[in-house]
């Protein structure tokens, strides 16, 4: 496994495991200079933290996070910064539980493909680095991300547009905004959302499971961000956003749909707002030819249903090479929408701020003269 | 620009643009001692070749490779193979035609984001780097990486499975091997490629283009290829495919689908063919964890309508800052979906070729020992 | 800062500064199933650990590590394993007298490229991510990549060659790995050792230091390591030693000495030993072309005398732009040499780890099938 | 091989064999809108080229470039520039000398390392990749990074500094500018030069080569570049250095000689020069902490002596595991220090703009802001 290092100007690298002793992320081409404290990191990861909901997983981690680099009398210096979770809800009877199933394949999860990688030897606790628990180490970084991009009026913002079939209605971005923290699931529009939570309370009651798609919106992104031809923005998000656990595709601005469309349809038309350039409709997720537009980077991701249910399944015993049966008795998320729209923020957040830097140098990234005509929206 | 490198084991680095002297491509990590002729390239080049159908662009370049690195006595030499690909169909009445419209930002296409990223010295020829011309290298590189691939039994096969709404039907994989090739538009289902094909010249009758959906297969991919959690293997292949022109998502096993479904429907089951692991149903396009699992790699990628069309349209020019108006008249595709499919197949391969060399090291592709019970299909 | 990332297959990324929280490392690329203590790490970093002699420094860091990453009931998982240690001798009054020096240019520190870098922002505590203090989490990684290494016969052993003039003399590989631990200053030549401990304590009663010269010796390695021709093994091995603070120089085989011989008498002439090609001189310190040849990997790298000495120095004030007088009553070691001695070793492990891994795989490296004719020494 | 890209903002990627059609490299990161005339980048390849002097190789390669991608209508584009140089030299005659002895390890020579590492395919024509012949595109891709550098007033200057013992004396850098072209063996000191020369001229006699030392000299870097702890300044121009075929050290500054030096002595005092902060001494190099300091970087190789010389040599032969004679008919250099001067310029010239885009942004590189107090040198 060497795939914990993601990004190339501004890298985060990650490890730890569902049921090892902590999580943690080291963030490098963090800017000098920058106040930092603990509580911003620990905001977000608040967000995603189990727990808080009956929809949610039950397990009771409380993600509480330590900076221990890289910050110094309160601000950063320039040097990696440092971020530590520890896991607590670790007893021995979860433990326990896994073992005793350790050699069956729970079906929808990593086991058979850990175990050919690792050569038998895969953490079968709790999914191991294959658990989503990993990604409260992406949400720390995005937490950093964020707040340096927020130094130049770049905002990003995620939320469950589909569960299930419930999707919610088309709104503006001042409303998704304003209105996706009002309830768990992270649905802007509040009708909607009720349904999908009431949605996610039925198949739980089933023993069920259910996927979704999130959409992320990031906005004031300035035009010139993307290496192209194959470091495009387009390339880097989507390769962000599909390493989250259970997502399974990624599309921009009006993506799949884009198949049933003429070019006189699909194609943005420009025109003059003042002295900017501006385009009409932003059915390119306002990327052209790789590179941000200036318009909203629009970007989608669907979310398999959780793996994990309380219904019995057929499966392998790895170890016998015998059919065996899968009964769930774990913890488990009836769905993980909501708690993925801060992991997907976050990866579209680093993603952002490695072209910024990429592009500007980290030097220039907290005084980014933006290209005229291009300048941040009233 | 300095997104022209891809991968990390298996590295391609490409340059050149649509009216430069030539495009080129150096492939590194190329095992030594493997047999290569010029026309295992060419045959790749000439599937991608424009001018060839009245549905293609009519720019009559013929492609013809050069290899000019890397191979000593017809063999490999471990050596980084060096291709060149010249460009010829350049007469300078193209050229001028360009010159006239350069500050006139043509809707769908890149010259307002690489004018603003590039100091406004982009190449305004023919799109210069941000044209599609740029995948013929690509489709050498992959020709290299299928060759490579295909020693330990592993395919990658294309094909076009929609069509501004025409689909083909569902179909086994050797009959979509067997006929993909049989029409310009690459749909094995051969009532469907007669319809898509009548659709792109009512298209193109009207000045209008379409877009469409490829799916690309990779069948005998041995299960452990991919590298959590940054580098899984969804996330490296939807990097790739998103950074081919044009295309706007891609989605693995059932995708988006998986929005609408449980947990119960959407978890592949295990069950014993033999001694070997296998997973009745595929909804997880051959990927747990981010791992392969050894079922055939199955993704989509939609391509946008092209975006030069024949019909006017609202633009700026970007040097007054003043509406312009936009007449395409120079050549162009109908549609690009058929000649992408070669390009598609050519990330896929390259990024399984990355994988795997990161995996068994480049020292053992030649002879990979694939981890029991897991062996090819029949 | 974003070059806290090092390495390509085998991966290590470290964080933390002289008077930070703790430092971190992440080794990505662990193999799965090996067993792991915690206390292997620790033996290394004991070795390392300042305060345990006269001549290094008396700051009381007693640098105890915990693993909590990548390891699950005593064995590897081949997830990343993250290592901790806490920084613990960070008393305020330590603080406070930096503080009153924080705006002065310590001569042969870093502060003033720190300070231009870093937007004024620079961590001045005790030199921060600048000290020495961070090859901590260097001794770390290297332990790990050197019991790696070992089960493949593969021996990493640095020591002391030369301090201040004073010089070991020449000694066979065994002699040097069975008496080089004797004294703390490293050298296993041990009438030069004792020459050596003394020449440095009287620099310290003088309130001066001295540099000297380490070499390590890389016993077993196979031939084939290394990827011509920007990542020759040289050019590895000497990035990741010209990394380690106070390192000015790297030489291999006979280093600057080659520039007055003759090809007759530089070049190392084969010859067989059974059938196993050897060569009768290393005076290319085992690399040709760029490539392990089989025999010892023998590098020297120079270590320049301690920066921080109790005698006063001219300097500048940057707050005031005026200038200043600086003298050192900060903690310090009259020579480190000795304590380098493991930080090159691991510098030198990680290198080689990294290179057998993008050779071989990750999957192989327990189980390198070396290639006839080579075969380990008796 | 997997070793063919160099950097990370600013990247070259290369190939080409001794033998084989042409050489190629690819630079990624070029800014857009500079002027750039094929003949920039061949002004800098004559430097490098053969057959121009009898201590040089007689082979008679032209080394003329191509520049085909990345530049339109006479400037820059910001996409890659791809440049090729065709092998011309390459008669059948010289291809069936190094046939008779294709299996006889050359001493010196890579042939048994490269035949170990590519499975006995490896080029054993004129040593394939591993010839000196492939420093013809690292050449080509530093009049690029030169001319890019040049713009900030950054100069990169090398020399010989010893040949066999013959030593250059201590000159200004502007002597040493002015008077290093006057002669074919690069020493500005024209007394040593000649005697330099006579040297060549008599081992060449006695068929033997010599080795020497190269210092090369980069002045008015601006103080910040270096990104610690891993990729600092040192660590990465002392890989690119070491990269070079036949270098085997590299040191900076007082480089070895600090073994012998005390702190007291080896500390660069800082001082006011007006406003700027300037140092007494540059026992550093130019470069505290890893990060350049504002005074010139200097930087020394070692080249060991040409390999080939016309002695007879106890060798052994690979095919069939038996002793073997090997005497050199091939065509050689009597010392390779001469052409290696615009060698180890260009890497030097490529690190440092490698570091200058990582820290400034490939957009900022032509505009860069010096950090007050630093300013170039009257």
């Amino acid at each position: 496994m060497t795939g914990n290092t993601y990004g190339r100007a501004f890298r985060i690298t990650a490890c730890g495991e569902s049921y090892g002793g902590a999580l943690a992320v080291i963030c490098d081409g963090i800017p000098a200079g920058m106040t930092l404290a603990r509580e911003e990191i620990q905001a977000e990861l608040d967000r995603r933290r189990p727990g808080t909901s009956p929809i949610d997983s039950p397990r009771l981690e409380t993600d509480q996070c330590e900076v221990f680099s890289g910050v110094f009398e309160g601000k950063t210096t320039g040097a990696p910064v440092g971020i530590m979770i520890r896991n607590v809800d670790t007893e021995v009877e979860h433990i326990e539980q896994y073992r005793r199933v350790k050699d069956i394949i729970r079906p929808g999860h990593a086991e058979y493909t850990y175990r050919i990688k690792y050569d038998d030897h895969a953490d079968w606790c709790g999914a191991g680095r294959a658990s989503g628990r990993e990604t409260a180490a992406r949400v720390a970084a995005g937490a950093l991300a964020k707040k340096i991009l927020a130094r130049d009026g770049i905002e990003v913002v995620g939320y469950v547009k589909e569960l299930h079939g419930i999707t919610s209605r088309p709104m503006s971005f001042e409303d998704i905004r304003d209105n996706r923290e009002k309830t768990e699931i992270r649905c802007p529009d509040l009708v909607a959302a009720e349904q999908m939570i009431q949605r996610a309370m039925d198949v739980k009651a089933e023993g069920d499971t259910v996927g979704g798609i999130l959409e992320i919106i990031a906005r004031n992104v300035p035009p010139g961000l993307g290496e192209p031809v194959f470091d495009k923005l387009e390339a880097n998000l989507g390769k962000g956003l599909l390493s989250i656990p259970a997502v399974k595709g990624v599309e921009f601005g009006t993506g799949f749909a884009l198949a049933r469309m003429k070019g006189s349809e699909a194609n943005d038309i420009p025109y003059l707002d003042g002295d900017v350039i501006r385009f009409r409709s932003n059915h390119g997720g306002g990327i052209d030819g790789g590179i941000s537009n200036g318009e909203d980077i629009v970007v989608r991701m669907v979310v398999k249903p959780t793996s994990t249910i309380s219904i019995d399944q057929d499966s392998v015993n790895m170890a016998t090479l015998q059919p065996a049966q899968f009964a769930a008795t774990t913890r488990r998320d009836a769905q993980i929408c909501g708690r993925a729209v801060p992991v997907g923020e976050a990866m579209v957040a680093v993603t952002l701020l490695d072209h910024l830097m990429l592009w500007k140098g980290y030097d220039a990234v907290s005084k980014v003269e933006h290209h005229l005509p291009w300048r941040p929206r009233g």
